[in-house]
């Protein structure tokens, strides 16, 4: 369904586990306001991040596949666990361009030359991936990393109690332990995660550096397609296609908030 | 593969989203020592609960299918979400015995002819469903029913959190709506809960009777199996077998938590 004619004019595919890429598709918007964006949320399996990498890879295979069969000029892999386990095999089975989220928030903790201790927080499968520990080492040996697993954040994000006292228990009980190590940078390793950017902020304070995976995703997406001389041109509106792979009123309301606008009719998808 | 000489020997087959539905396993093994026990977990795509009725049904349909395909002579049933929208649907597309977690838990509840004011706490799907509401309306009209979702109690549970100070916040939000209303006995309809009834049994004391489902399930599998005459009477040694949709260490560490006890290797299933 691309456009032989020009590639530039096809829309970019994004893909998560559910709709927490929304926040990718956020800032791609921001950044990229010209381009048409078609994203798979597949909501029917989420969570990834708690399976095994066999599955999370075959999953991510008929996510990316679902996308090129709509034409797409690109794909973003919006999903951590995803990008950790997948990613190499969907760059080598696929012929576009697959973004993933991890090396743009490793540019972007690194782009700061200060980084010295960097605390990463992530789903169980991201995490025990240890995709984010080996890119930041390869690129600065000797930098101190701690990561750590905090499977419950996600689940807190869903129930809407991003700014609820035990939320911030939960928090505290997670990064206390990063915190003693001296951190002076947070990464996200989740695409839910920038929603408690707020919530972190006040924790934080500014003695820690924050990096999400969502901001810094889009601007790597912006470099990547400009590089293949494939970003849009034209003037005309752009689309935004939300799939899902199981509808439900509550994934639609997730992804409002998470998408921070409203969208048209959400289309079932069958993988 | 069913025995056709003797029925009575096949396995009773099992099935939940993930494996919560061990804690009704482990009931039937005390009730029922004698009974083959086969187990599937579709860990590849739980949770279930937070999923739309029609996912959910053809979800139930590929795990009974499993269950059938190996020989099975009854099907339980062993996740509310799953009970309270593909239940009907099961029995009338399958033939062997069908039994859910819904109905127990109701028939047990009322059998104390004292309980006036009942609460209800499950997954976002269950609660949604009102099964149990419904359920225990038709049995006993004027009986005051308080149904709240608790989403966050699955992944606390799965982390281990089930005696963190945490989690007694996170209940104590979630339960002090219903017993304000006076409840006198709270349905645990969810077959992860059974692993909070220690810290529930210290938060409620002695004032509010819990319900929980895999032991009542347990009863009825019993009785059920009775009456179609296929109690198993052999004594020789019954088999377990478990089947996950997806392996992982998680999986297997929370398998062993839930169940009580170790079994020997997990088999990958494909549905």
């Amino acid at each position: 369904m691309s456009s032989t004619a020009d590639p530039c004019q096809a829309p970019l595919g994004v893909f998560d586990s559910g709709v927490g890429g929304l926040t990718v598709v956020r800032a791609l918007r921001e950044l990229l306001p010209q381009e048409s964006i078609i994203y798979l949320g597949d909501t029917a399996r989420v969570p990834y991040g708690s399976k095994s990498p066999d599955t999370i890879r075959r999953f991510s295979v008929e996510d990316t596949q679902f996308l090129i069969n709509h034409g797409v000029k690109a794909v973003v892999v919006a999903c951590n666990t995803a990008t950790a386990h997948a990613l190499p095999l969907l760059q080598t089975t696929f012929r576009v361009p697959v973004i993933g989220v991890i090396e743009p928030g490793v540019e972007a903790t690194l782009a700061d030359g200060r980084a010295e201790r960097v605390g990463i927080i992530g789903t169980a499968g991201t995490i025990r991936s240890s995709a984010y520990q080996y890119a930041l080492a390869m690129r600065r040996p000797g930098l101190q990393i701690h990561a750590a697993a905090t499977p419950l954040l996600v689940p807190f994000i869903e129930e809407g109690w991003t700014d609820h006292p035990t939320l911030k228990l939960v928090l505290k009980e997670y990064l206390d332990p990063l915190l003693e190590k001296g951190i002076d940078t947070l990464m996200l390793g989740c695409t839910h995660y920038p929603l408690l950017m707020p919530v972190l902020k006040k924790m934080l304070g500014r003695k820690v550096r924050l990096v999400d995976s969502a901001s810094t995703c889009a601007a790597h997406a912006k470099e990547v397609l400009h590089q293949h001389r494939l970003l849009r041109r034209s003037r005309g509106r752009p689309a935004l296609d939300i799939f899902l792979t199981d509808l439900s009123e509550q994934a639609e309301t997730m992804a409002r908030r998470f998408l921070g606008a409203d969208f048209g009719r959400v289309k079932k998808a069958s993988l």
